[in-house]
Formats: C-alpha cells, sequence, structure tokens
C-alpha cells in the first residue's frame, strides 16, 4: 500500500446519458450524442477512465474508432460492460438461463467483448449478470442453474488469461434474487472457477442495499487472495439501488470505505455508476468525483496513522468524536 | 358487514400487456393490441371490472367507444386512473411540482379524467401520485410542497362531488420518498380536504413495503369514515413492490386480510395490479384472482366466527395452529 | 421562529447507567448509583435538562426529593416517561390490552406519573406503548385495541390540561407491529382525542427505522397544529432501533433535521435517547450534545438563508455540493 | 436422498423456559424448573432430540447426570451451543475479541464444551458468536479479527476431528454487523480452516433477516461440500430475528426449503430454534414440529418429482397454481 499513490477516477458513460425507469421507458431528459457525453466526461475534473458498455458504446466493428475517440479527450477504456441484461433474450437468465442455446450465446457475447478488449488493451471486463436469478419460490434450479453460470465464466476467462473478470454482485433487480447477490457468494464462485484472473466488482450501492459494511466486504475480498478487481461507486438509502450522488448520504461510511481500500491494497480504478434520472449527468457524476477527491485529500499519512489507532483500539466514542472534528472543526 | 356478499374482481388492463423495467425498456415479451387484452380480461373467471390509466386506454374522445366495447365484454370500468406519472412533465412532480404551470396541468388532466369518470359512468378516480416526492437531503419544501398536492386534489373532487377519488400511497419509487407514502399520512391529507368524496385506496404491496400490517391499515381506514374506497392487489417480499401473483407469497397475511377487509365494511372492488414482466399476463393475472376466490371460499360463516373469537382471544399458538389446520387439513 | 434561540439539550437519567439486551440480561457493564449519574449528566457541556422514568427513577413518595436534587445539579426535568413498558403485567399490553383490569391499571399509572409532574413543575409526560402492539396474523383486535388505547389516553390527559402529552412512535420491537407506529398513525390518534395537550414525540432513530425521512414528518407534525410535542435523540442504520451515538452516521440528514425543526418552529426540548450498551454512557452521551451543538453552530443566520434557497431550488447536486463543501472546506 | 427417510426433530431446551428482551430483562413469564422442561419437551409429537447451552444446560461437571435424564425421558442430545454471548466478558467478541486473553478463553471455553459432548456422544457443537462483530464505523480491524476469528475455531476444531462444528451466521444482533453474517462468509471462513469437520448452521430466521433466499442457501452450502451440518427452525417478518413460530408467516418458502434440505441430502436434524416471549413454550415449540410434520407429511414421492419439473421448468404461474391447489384443494 503506497498512501502516497493517488486514486484513478472512471466514469460509466451511459451515466452522462439519459436513464430510465420503469414508469417512464423514454426517461426524463433528453440525451445528447455520444461524442458530447465523452467530451463532457472528459472534461469531469480528475477522471481519466472511461468505462463502456458492450453494443451500446463500443462494438467488434467501431472498437478501435471509439478507443481513438477516448484517447483524443484524453481517456483511456478502464473496463468494458458486455450487455448480459437489456435484451429481450436475456429476460430469464444469460449464464444460467435454462434454455442450453441462451447460455451459448452468452458466453458468445462475452468472447466477443473480450476480443474487443484485447483489441484495445482494455484490462478488464465487469460482468453484471442482472438476469441471472430468479423470482418466484418453486422456480428455479438453483444447483444446476448456479453451476452452469460459473462453468460460462470459467470457459471464457480461460481462453482470455491477460484479461480480469470482475463479476459484480447485486441482491436483487431486475430479478428479485439475484445468484451473484453478494461479496461472499461472488467471491466463492469466481474461486471455484480456480483462475486466477476471475475476481470482484463491488458496486457501494449494490453492497449498502445487501445490508454489508461495504468496509468489510473489500477487506475480506482481498483477503482471499487480491479478488478485489473493480469498484463502482453511488449512493442509497440502503433499501434499493437508488445510485445517487457518491457521499450525498454516506459520508462517514465513504471515509472508512477509503481508507480500507487503501489499506488493503486496492489499486483499481474509482469508477462512477450512477442513474441521475432527473439531473444533469454530467454535474451530478462530476459532484460524486469531487466527493471521492475530497474524501482522498483528507486521507493525509498522518490521519491514516490516527484510523489505524482508532480501528485497532476499538472505542465507538472516540472514532465518532474523530470524524466529527474532522467534518466540523469543533472539538467538544 | 354482510358476510354473504361476494367480492367482485376486476383487473387493470395494463397489466395483461407488456411491462417493462429500467433495463429493459420494451419489455421482456410481445404486447397484443388492446381488443385482445379485454377479451383475455373477460376471460378470467370471476373478474367482471376493469381499471382504465388515463391517456393510455381512454380519452375524451374515445371514452363512449372503450365503454362499449368493455360493456360488450360484459365488463365495467370501476376505476380511471390518470397519468400523472409516465410523462416526462411530470417528472419533478404533478399536484406537488415546484413549478405552478405543472401543477394547473396536473390539476386540468385530472379534470379530465374526471369528465371521462362521469361520462361512462365510472364511480372512482385512482390517483397513484409517483412522482410527488423527492430524492435527496435538501431539496424539497416540504411544508409548501405537501400543502399545494392537499390543495390540488381538493380543488379537483370538490367539483365532482359524484366521483369518489381514491389516494393510493406507496413509500417510493420511482421518487425515493413519496408525500403520500402511508395509510395515515395519506388519510390525513384526504381528511384535510374536508370532503367526503376523498378517501385512500390500499395496494397490498405497497403496504407490505411500507413496513405495514394491511389488515391493520384496512381497519383504520375504515375506523375514521369509512375511508378505504379501493383496493389494489398483489404480492412482493416486503422490501420492494415486485408486484407477484397474488398468494404467491403471503397465504397467511392474505387470509387475514380478507376476513378483515368482509369485517370492517369494505364495499368496494377487488382490483388485481401486478407487473408480470416475464410471465403470460392473463395467466399471472387469473392466477391471483383464482388465490383471492380460493381465500373468499375458505371464509365460510361458521370460520368467520372462528376467526373472531382468535382475535378476540390473542393466542398466537392456537392461530398459527388454526391456520396450519385449515391449509393441510391435518391435527396435530 | 427565531433562529438566533438556542436549543436546550436534555439526556434520559437511565442512558447513562447500564443497558441490556436479550442476550445478556444484565448489560455489558456496571451501573454506578443514580446521583453519581445525575452528577454525570450535569457535567456535560450544554446539557440542563433530564429525562426521568417514572418507578425506576422517580415516585409519588420520592418525587420532590429527586427534583431538589436535580437542582441542586443545575438541572430541570424536562419530561417524565411512565413506565408502561418493563413489567410483565404490561406484556400484552398497556392502555390496549384485551384484559381491562390491566387497561385501567394503566391509566392510574399514567395518573400517578401525572401527578408527580405537576408537583415538580414537569411539563411532559412522554407517552412509549412500546408492549401495545401485536405479533402474529389473527391475534388482534385492531380496531377494538386502538380505540380503547385512544380512549385512555384522551382520560387521563383531560384530567390534567396542564400537562403535555407527548406520544413517542416506533414502528416494531418489543412487539412485532406497534400500534402507535410512525408520525402519521399517532398524529391521528393525538387528533382524535381532541385535547391541545396531546401531541406526538419524535425519536429520531425510532423514524429511520420506520423508513420515514425525519425531517418531513416533524414538518408534517408542525403542519397540523404544532403538534411536534418532544424529540428524542440517537442514531441507527435504517433498519432497527440501534439507539447509537448522534451523528454517528447520519451527518447529512441531522443537519437537515436540525434546520428544519428551527423553520417548523420546534421550541422543546433536544433529548437525548441512547442505547450505550458498551461504551462509557457519559462519554457517548455527552458525544450525541457535542454533535448536535456543532450543527446548531453551522446553521447561521446566512446558512439557514442559504438552505431555504437549496430546498426552493430543488437542484440535487447543487444541494449535494454545498453539504461536501461545508463539510470538507473545498470547492470542487 | 431417500425421501422415504424420516425427518429427527430436536427443541432448545432453553426456548421451553423463559425468554427476555432489553426491556423486560426477567422476561415475561415464570420459568418451570429444568427437569420439568425437559420432560415437556419429551412429549411434544416427534421430538427425539435436545440441544443443550453450555454452562446454562450442561457442564463438565453434571454432563453424565444430565445426559442420563435426557435418556430417561426417551431424548437424545443432538448438539451443545457454547455459551460465548452471555457473559460480560464476551462484549467485545469471544474469538474475535482484540484482548487476546478474551480470545483465549472463548476457546478454553470451546474446549469445555468439546469434551463434554465427546463424554456424552455428543455429535455436534454449534457455534453462534453473537457478540463476534461491531457496532460503529472506524472501530473494527476487519482483517486482523476475522483472522484470529478463523485461528481460533481451527485450533479446537483440529483438537476434536470427531466432533462436528457447525457455524451459525446471523446478519446483526446484538452487534449492528456480525463477522459470520451469511451463509456464504461463513462457508468460506469454514473452508478456510482446512478441516472437514467445519461447517455451517443454517437458522432459517437468520437467512430471511439477511435477505437470503434460505432454500438457494442450503443448497448452495451443500453444492461446496455437504457443509450443511445442522438446521435451526422459526419465522420471521424478515427484518428482524423474531424467533415466531415455525410456520406462522412463511408457509410457501418453507414448502420449498424442506424439499430443498431433502434433495440436496441433509441429513442432520430438525431443531427448533424459537423465542416464545409471550406464549406457552411448549406449546409454541410443538405447534413448530407440528407444521414442519405437516409439510412432511405433503411432500410424497409424487409430489417430489413435480415438485422437480416445476423448478426445472420454471413457470412462475404455473408454480404458484401448484401451491395453491395443494393449500386450498381447489381447481380454478
Amino acid at each position: 500500500m503506497n498512501p502516497s499513490h493517488s486514486n484513478r477516477y472512471s466514469v460509466i458513460l451511459g451515466n452522462l446519458g439519459n436513464t430510465c425507469d420503469r414508469f417512464l421507458p423514454t426517461g426524463y431528459k433528453q440525451v445528447p450524442p455520444k461524442s458530447e457525453l465523452i467530451r463532457q466526461a472528459a472534461s469531469i475534473p480528475g477522471v481519466t477512465g472511461i468505462e463502456l458498455v458492450g453494443s451500446w458504446d463500443i462494438t467488434e466493428n467501431n472498437a478501435e474508432e471509439i478507443n481513438a475517440e477516448l484517447g483524443r479527450n484524453g481517456l483511456t477504456c478502464v473496463s468494458i460492460i458486455p450487455d448480459l441484461f437489456s435484451q429481450m433474450r436475456w429476460g430469464n437468465g444469460s449464464f444460467s438461463a435454462k434454455d442450453p442455446e441462451i447460455r451459448k450465446q452468452a458466453i458468445d457475447e462475452t468472447r466477443s467483448v473480450s476480443r474487443i478488449a484485447r483489441k484495445i488493451k482494455c484490462p478488464l471486463i465487469n460482468l453484471w449478470l442482472g438476469q441471472d436469478g430468479y423470482d418466484y419460490p418453486l422456480t428455479a434450479d438453483y444447483s444446476f442453474q448456479r453451476n452452469v453460470l460459473m462453468e460460462g465464466i470459467r470457459t471464457v476467462a480461460s481462453e482470455f488469461p491477460d484479461i480480469k473478470y470482475a463479476l459484480e454482485y447485486k441482491p436483487r433487480e431486475p430479478r428479485n434474487f439475484s445468484f451473484q447477490a453478494r461479496a461472499a457468494d461472488t467471491l466463492l464462485m469466481a474461486m471455484e472457477t480456480g483462475l486466477d484472473n476471475v475476481g470482484v466488482c463491488i458496486d457501494v450501492g449494490h453492497g449498502l442495499m445487501a445490508g454489508e459494511n461495504v468496509s468489510d466486504s473489500a477487506v475480506m475480498l482481498q483477503h482471499y487472495g487480491k479478488k478485489l478487481f473493480h469498484m463502482h461507486f453511488n449512493d442509497n438509502y440502503r433499501s434499493w439501488d437508488d445510485d445517487m450522488i457518491v457521499g450525498s448520504l454516506h459520508v462517514v461510511e465513504y471515509f472508512e470505505l477509503l481508507f480500507w481500500l487503501k489499506e488493503s491494497g486496492y489499486e483499481g480504478w474509482y469508477s462512477m455508476d450512477q442513474y441521475p434520472y432527473r439531473e444533469d449527468g454530467a454535474s451530478a457524476v462530476g459532484e460524486s468525483v469531487a466527493f471521492l477527491r475530497s474524501v482522498e485529500k483528507k486521507l493525509t499519512t498522518e490521519r491514516i496513522n490516527q484510523i489505524r489507532t482508532l480501528v485497532t483500539k476499538g472505542d465507538a466514542t472516540a472514532s465518532t468524536r474523530w470524524m466529527r472534528e474532522l467534518l466540523f472543526r469543533i472539538q467538544a
């Protein structure tokens, strides 16, 4: 861990565009063209990376062109997310679908995105398998479906050992239960592949929604073989994936999390993943980056040492007071 | 209360069509034409009523035509829901919007739907004000916005005293907090209008999601002046509005609810409101009606008297045993 | 509303002593004698009030003696909480018990505490009816029990018009469902008594646990006739009544709440109600007061005006940025 | 899997006695002497096993005497639970305590209980480490504490290879976060010990409270090396460990769970773990056993085959209908 190392910030491109919900499928605002979104991302202070969604943002045909455009804007593609969730065919699952033809398509789609990644030297595929789960009692074959899910990931990841695969867990939505629901179960599946290039992505909001203490989850993933591959940032009220501006609610928890990410040796990107339904996308995402950079700036070597003492001692009142005095500059 | 009175079942027409989520705005299936949906609704055993959404299903121009088509299928329009939630203009609220022009439009839209209702002799307008709420700290003017919301409803309802207005509460979604969030706060607002024709609609799933005991909420609404005007039925896992098949999860709670609806003198419709995202709409909605009719059939006069004894006595073990013996026909 | 008016801080005396849970009925620490607890409370900077629990802390026999001891320590008794929850006889309810003899005892106990209050000029009785609820389906007679509960409160409150009765709601615990569960339902019952001296107490943790936005609840109670009579402060993770140090988690929400308490004209006490199970009681409660005073100090007239502008405008990014810049003194 | 094999039912002895909460440390009822509790347990139809708590119910000194008394009543001791949670010294953790002296005591206490188990041929130690967790941000050293926790378990379990150690997870209470919180993280720790005799105990209520689908968790534990060692049964409203009568709420989920326990080859005991705060203990626990036996009786070979077809097909409407027709004997 090198505390003087600066965090690297990125954004998911689509967050700057339109985002819809189930009541207003067109979304609440007009969406600018993609090249404008790229320019907006590049203009956010501190942002040097971009995450793209396969087929939405990048395909095997236009990969080099898109990559060049990113480069002209001073941006790097830090991750690609295969679209295994927003097409009708994935409605009953992708890698875990009961239909073997769909499972084959999921593998092929991920292969395709892996080829794109290799082509543009993007080091990481982020797999969010949102449709891989179930809704009702007595409708899922848990054992069989978990197994084919793991095997599908292993198949692709073993073919692309130069690329990292980060499994992004989420407890629910769009399915009522997900197969990759929390840090530990997803880690178990990553370990089961037996492949070094399969790890986990923490989306902070998904962790909050799952009832996790996200700092604890991050440390746990690092403990079992440095398996924290990627981070998505946003905020919510702990009961749903509200995808809000980072730090709009969980100031204290974010402070602790950024400490532990450094302390546990996380060296990946800090990527924004929000749904600014009613807000100007670039401003809302920019405010998230500004929050994280504000916390980063407060985490001086001196304060890091103070936090180490606090967590070793474990005095709730002392820890709370330390945080308050930092935020309010008032000594009681 | 007349226990021999049969329940009247209806469905929201749109439930039979396509339903989307934020990841797949097109929905997971193909949607048949509206006339086919009406035929499907009419074919569900026990269903004699339909709920329509304003502008989606019915307008001032086609009201009589649609009503005639319902009639030819043996159906009655039991409620119309103004579309105050699925248009870009309502994104920051309808009756409670900060922009007075939007508030005016909300009033006008509800007036228009009220004229339709009057024209086709539909007795009830169901107001679900999903966009009327807020998302972030320090962004809502609670006092002002609640007040204009109440005044907007009072304005329209006082102009149409022959029509009932049922306010359908929901704790959140699409906003992170709703102004009409739970039974009691919505009742307070209904009472504040001072109008007899303003009451409350319970959507059972919204109540579960709000942490309510829905039976208790229903009884409370009836206690304060027979203010339970309408009922929407679906099921969920208590943390989100999953809009599932009725009785797929909460068998015991539904049993108790149907008892209390009768006991407290509810005489409105039993209307299905689901989102069968991946299921055949007519089958899924039909199964909901079948569940409620199964419970209704079990609620014989003899059993109603037994339940009265159980709730008076309040012995948890005895009540649980009674329910188990009814469901399993096994005496321990 | 007078923004220059200083908040008045108090503590519940028992919070400084031992607190237990269901696994360790003796609690996790040794409890000092009561006179020592009173001295500790008096030594917390800013604290000038005390809340007592009937029979635990004060009885008709020792009322004047206890009051004198408070006075010698520079403390005022701001509220008394009748013990209607920690005796075996209340296990199935107090005012709402099915047994009329128990209901009579609840009324008598509250009368007794009211006489104490009158004797020592304590202006407020805080009623937390924790046992008044139910656990299982088919065991409660909602209508009857709510009614006798309301009548019991009305009986006592009408006999002591010079004393305020604050009903403290909580969604659950120790019962799985409470009759006075949320701000709005409790307000309805307070209004139903028809008495000016019956209002509501918000325990912030109970509100968070109920899924409420507590600022909105406070404003609502004030809107319907200045019915916010009392405030209890603590913090939790939104799913349970963890009774933690104030501001240890919800920094932003507390900032907003203190604004709205002033803005809506709340002039009652700011009373700490925590369970410092494993912490030194006086330090933990003292840190809560220090947090609230830190926020109060930041709420200058200038910032109050800025917040008024923010809530009128409703721009989520701007509000979030304003809060961040205040806490981190960093402009993005 | 042998579907004709009958389930074996047991109860935790203390459930029949008094149970308290944080508001009434004495509990809500009188407790009979232990020998009477044993007689009550033996009289529940179907119960042949008992779970004991170390030091509460059994010590190295009285082990053989207690065991003989169980035998005289036709009962077997199926598991012992070391008391690592209800003594002041464990307040800040047992195996994961920051104080090395406390960690040593936790190991010694578990060794002592293991010797008891060996002496009376009890095959399993159930470890519920309720105090091993944390409450506030910036107070836990996640990495260090998880590690010593795992090592403590490994130390004892390696010394008693003839005894099974089942780790019982719970997301929270009495701590706000537990180190062994969910099925998957607990399994990871069990696997990390590298010992065949360390596995997991599912308490169904803890799983519901953690947002798990308990059937899925059971299948997952069995998938990774038959690691489901023990089962505790009770029911709750999914937000807290209400410890209610089994099947009082989750009829459908319990039906599915009993299917999957058989299907995944679980051959351990079905043990009742409730807190009948206000109910007669023996009746309430007896009703739980009656519920599970009712479900077991319905799970005929024919129906097991039907369920296999349903979970393979995954048609939500068909599965829901099947369940309804079984419970209501009504074909739609």
